[in-house]
């Protein structure tokens, strides 16, 4: 049986998507239509809870947004001009239901819904020191410590409450937040997750992960949250808190090279151009002879673009994509070649038929479908097949939420760039450097004593203490390894 | 509720898929594959029948191939080594399920299961017939005609019957048989709809609709059933037939301009490559000053390419494709501008603000996708947006088996080029001249006196006689609006 | 696994229930409301045809009526003031589903539903003769043969083509048809299975395989259909046609005994008040010395109430049903003593400890049953168990339209009453004689030379041929094995 | 619409049945057939925990036990040789789901799954404290406040942390415990809920709520837990706790009247035995001049047939009750008489007409459905209807684990004896009295100073107080009416 992804199994996964929206009528059909938008943040769990002044109501469930959330019965159940919402990946079962987020409670202080993107790396050691004194844990994700925390401070103000539970957590972590007074966004110190800030045509306030979800609403971005930032959004307007001390900005690079749509907007930046920028570095780094430029659609569509403008290589589809997607087939006995990629991708055998071929993508993470894309176009009589790659090699786990193979499955962890070569059976292969990724930002290269972004998958320089996994408890990550 | 289609609801569409395969002994699990990479022949729902020996089996449902028919359940049912499968449009609920193809039947002489991409325009007048003569039918497919014709046929060879019932119906049709002993191909006189023959990597005999399905198996194409060909396949190898006279090829142009996938290969043409030379054409016969040119996408891309490369204008993605789409959406009231088109796609701001744009899609059908992409293009700041179309004006329906609007639905069937231009708000309209598009298909231009191809939606020029609606039999026309 | 039914797996199952009304506003609710009522005569599959003077509509499906066809959703579609509806058995799938009763066809006349309470005993052979003459059958029901047979019969007249179309089968029939203008009724010549007339509290013409069906909907029951007769109803009245010549009337014994419901009547007797004869004519035939008579619930408690009252044995509840069941439940690998019958019934101990029973049941088929529950009692503590049984011993198959094993499996056909005594464990086993039985019934005895009844389970005398059955097809009667 | 129930809407309803089983290799296929045993104590929904030494697993669903939890795929997954389960009511719904028990947290000393039958009287305000202090809770259920006392009680040692937290809840409880090293019964201090203590055929204990749950595993009665007493079951074996001080035991008299089942057994003492006495009683207490005693099946037979023997006259089954139940069915708008109560019964019209009958049932509470019998069985043709009671006059509503309507809904509160007799049109009508039912269990009258049961709903004598209640907190009571 071979499963297949809307998006490619041996690619790193964004783990979530989180919208806000505060103050208007139609607060849950807004929230549902941001998470379509930023459904590529996470396609196997989906939740809204909406507020309508005196009562909270929610919605979760496994499966796509608009498979799930858009009829009106869902709609109309969820009442209120308050709501959060979240996308997220999950295992299927009954149990797991329960860690569908918008996680929510009921506190002394009133009701209290948090969805949150990212991953606490110290969640563990802080769950057993709750449970230890009486807190029952309903789920087994880390987001439900934050939960506890601010359930069990003795502060009287809910912000305060807040702001003792999040100086305790460790990790990375946007949220936002429904009360029955205030949406609350929060971007951790460093700002390794994004998180926006926008208004309706009628000025509405908006949080969402990605400046995509506004568009679909008709909304648009004022600007990015800064890290370390708690914006409270209440009646009479938005206030913006900064509790934590001075910390270096370590926005995740990732999101630059696939895991952000390219028509949203970070920073100021498109990441559609960066992403040409990218392939253009690419091109200057390592130019080769050859008679055209094809993307592995479609994350590497743009830096191909980059590369054949560039390099003057015409730019051609030379892979076509099934868009129907199935939830697992089964393989015929008799081994079609690489039948698991064939389900989506298919050779354009008359344009590449003789050609020396280059052939982009965003990044190799075990190599997987490297191999069975190259064969596939070898098969279709290309000549000659150069892989170039829009990131540097992938040779560190990420634990800052997002979805990485341990870090032996890695191929760049173990393996130079030649061997990576022939193992994937390239004719050539090169990656952008960390300092021509930089540059394709609009830097001069990278800061190596303050790096301007997170890039511990690349280079192995962790930004956050990862306080669960040195204690090397192994057998209790597992709870961790809900994803949000 | 706005509902939303992988494929565009201003689309012309393409009503049947088909396929078949014998002799092979996991011939459910490749027919499967097959009707995957079909998929965008016909999407709400899907049918297999197997014979292994002894005994018929068959799968049908509504939705999609991967969504529906590949569990291991489904394969391991449709057990032998023959099977042809279908997909198809279709309405929900009860009824409809027995207008799933393939359609079956115990005949004296033995089983039969048939799939059918076309349509019959004779079919109400038959069925009449063979109702008076004491036929019960339990569809209200046109397809269940051709099977009552064989059923009461005076022949006794199946062969002959299955003759004897074709040179009684009119209309498009092409055809895959299952019989206890043959696997049998039938391609419309005029050729209307494609049917293409291949083999798998063993050698067994492969038939489809398009050449796309016999690469997902790993298989090959051997070549185009010709019009008026009746292909045998049993054990003793693959037999053609001719029976009908010698007629004007003329098989459907919007294959080439729509329907089929560009990695398909029609009469030894790159469907792509075709689709590219469109595109070049349409620059030489309507180039405009302008900054850059955005295909809409996915299915407009290879001729924007195309103009792209021959008016040296740079091809971007200006038009980001969101591939989650679910089933309806709720529109809040507050009217979002141009909600549906927002759904699944998005503006690429950056790229367009500011600039004269030359979009290039395939088709005007009733122009109100049109509109709504020209709006989306305008709020992103674009100067100047001169629209460019891959095809002649769609001025007619068709009734050989395309899902079209009735004709005064057709904008084109109703606006001169200019009042279309202005109707969807563009700078500029143009559309492939009729001559372009034979251009492009390789020829000096239409022969007018015995054209090469069905164009009757460009030209109202049909090619076969349209015995149920001459007669104006609207009330009954339904019963055949059924679709294939 | 062990499956559990509501009733007893080793009983004989009456397989089908049929109703029909015409001429009421609401006629689809009251046949639902009446097909709940006929619940007991078949319990896997159910469904209702409406006619609304321009359209039939139809609802099917699996299961319970009161879980399938009671919605407000399933209702409202059956629009149409005349239905007729179906109970029966069948086994799951999605073929099967075209077997689910009333079928429906369209004929040259017009359309046609039809709902069959019974079975044809030559279907196989007319079956073969239609399909050599181009007919295409759609279920594996000998029902489907009684539609063609009218739809290619060459009278004009549909009453002629449906009394034309009788004469040609042979076997058990009870039919309800309804098409646009009429509601038909008709029993077999012999009246093997019931039929009877009634009306609504307002007049409208009733058809019911039992009289309970009438009360629920508050009518009445005006009298039984004759044996052989066809009763037309339409605007202008009813209408009674008796197209076959005298024959014996031979309705079948065994609805008295057990399938009918005891709320009903049949030619003007009480089942219940019958079943208490029975009970009485049975202690007087073989009295025991003994402490108490107890009922195997609930099909035995009107015989052991009689008995009881004969005997002058107090009655008591010594067996406690559970009247919760489910689809099958796992037997634990220590092998609880005779778990499936425990599923639905409980020794009632205090009753019983130390007593001397007498177990009253209405029929002994394989046996199975029998041995568990005088078991149960036995481990409960009695003394004695002393079985008495409403109806002659069970020798032979029914052919007729009732689910019995083959004729091997049937503990009767194979043991002396001491044997069986000795097999189920009794202290003593007794069944009432069968001129006991018609004395039950109200006459003298059985008059053997032209019996009252047809009693072909206990006589082996078949009163109709058995033409399929006789000629030895046996891989064929697997078709004909659906039941109605 | 008209819902049906397999018991009456117009009855009071017992809330839970519990069962419980330790040391034996097929814990949850036991639990699943004692729940199936208990359904008749809550049919609404269902729930299993078992433990294996290392874990816990659960399965919980709406629906009754037979339909969701024997599947093998469920019990395969509850593996374990320890288990509890649960049957109650619920309302459907998402949030519901989390109120399915048996309910389960991890504590700091592990897990700890607990089911319960009764209802607290103070749980509200314990809940209040809780969240105070920080506790978040998961359902709306007074079971979890029992958790949350446990998890933040300051004893080390389970078993006083469980007395801790039940020192501090009123109320009725019996509860089963399953936790890593024990099976913990509870029965509260006045036994008004009840709880018995057996063994399997091989020596493992069993708990559960009444001993024919016992029956169906082939496993037998040791005694009833007392009034009270904690039993601790470990691998050491049964351990007894009496932590409370000495309390008059009151159990419920209701479950000896109606909520038990006939085969079960309380205090040595057979139901079904008791049942005959109160309708001895009955007879003596209140005889009439007639012709027979019909039962309104199936709770009023036991105490018919005492009636019957008593009095001299003939038991009938005068009403034929439908076991085939729907959810819900559309009532004809021409107003079937008495439509609802015809789904399910049916007057046995020939043994009731020109009869005077005396009618049997086991209490009113509302009056609705004896409004509706009677006057069915006038229809059928009766000539006199008297009814008679076995129980008193139920006048107030229970706060101690039943569903009961409000006050002013029952119709005893509002009405005398004579105006009840009018109001459901009875010839006449009698209820046992109080001192008659405790002699019908086997006491000489009741000890008014000091009574041996809880006959709250009778007398208005609660033994518990209701302090949740008495603050006429109402809104927060519909918390609290969540039903175990």
């Amino acid at each position: 049986m071979i499963t297949t992804h809307p998006f490619d199994d041996d690619k790193l996964r964004e783990e979530c998507g989180i919208f806000g929206i505060y103050g208007h009528p139609e607060a849950a059909a807004h929230t549902v239509l941001g998470l379509h938008a930023l459904q590529h943040r996470g396609q196997e769990a989906a939740g809204v809870v909406s507020y309508n002044g005196s009562q909270f109501n929610a919605h979760r469930s496994l499966g796509l947004v608009g498979d799930n959330l858009t009829s009106e019965e869902v709609i109309s159940a969820l009442i209120g001009d308050s709501a959060i919402g979240h996308n997220r990946y999950s295992t299927t079962g009954d149990t797991i239901m329960r860690n569908i987020q918008p996680l929510f409670a009921e506190l002394s202080g009133g009701g209290f819904a948090i969805a949150h993107n990212g991953n606490l790396t110290n969640a563990m050691t802080l769950r057993k020191m709750l449970v230890q004194k009486g807190s029952i844990f309903q789920s087994t994700s880390d987001t439900e410590v934050i939960i506890h925390l601010v359930a069990t401070s003795p502060y009287p103000r809910l912000v305060d409450r807040l702001v003792d539970a999040l100086t305790q957590i460790e990790g990375a972590y946007s949220l936002v937040i429904l009360t029955q007074k205030k949406l609350i966004g929060v971007r951790d110190p460093h700002g390794i997750r994004p998180l926006v800030l926008g208004e309706t045509a009628d000025g509405e306030p908006l949080l969402a992960s990605e400046s995509c979800a506004f568009d679909i609403i008709g909304g648009k971005l004022i600007r990015d949250i800064e890290p370390g930032e708690i914006v409270i959004i209440n009646e009479d307007g938005i206030e913006s808190v900064k509790p934590f001390g001075p910390v270096q900005k370590r926005p995740c690079i990732f999101e630059h090279v696939y895991f952000a749509r390219p028509d949203s907007l970070t920073d100021g930046t498109s990441i559609y151009e960066v992403r040409k920028r990218i392939g253009a570095e690419l091109a200057r780094e390592s130019s080769v002879d050859a008679d055209l430029v094809i993307p592995v659609p479609d994350s590497g569509t743009p830096a191909a673009i980059g590369y054949g403008r560039e390099s003057g290589l015409p730019f051609e589809l030379g892979i076509i994509r099934n868009h129907y997607v199935g939830r697992t087939f089964i393989e015929p006995t008799d081994n079609i070649r690489h039948f698991g990629v064939r389900l989506k991708h298919n050779a354009n055998t008359p344009q590449i038929q003789g050609k020396r071929v280059v052939l982009v993508d965003d990044s190799i993470v075990r190599g997987t479908t490297s191999i069975k894309i190259i064969e596939m176009i070898r098969q279709a009589g290309a000549s000659e097949v150069h892989m170039r790659i829009a990131s540097p090699p992938t040779t560190h786990s990420c634990f800052y939420g997002v979805d990485t193979p341990e870090r032996e499955k890695l191929l760049a962890s173990k393996m130079t760039v030649e061997e990576m070569a022939k193992n994937i059976n390239a004719d050539s292969l090169a990656f952008i450097s960390l300092d021509g990724l930089y540059r394709a930002l609009g830097l001069e290269g990278r800061t190596n004593s303050a790096p301007e972004y997170c890039d511990a998958c690349f280079s192995g320089d962790y930004p956050i203490s990862l306080t669960d996994h040195d204690g090397g408890q192994n057998n209790q990550l597992s709870l961790l390894a809900e994803r949000k």
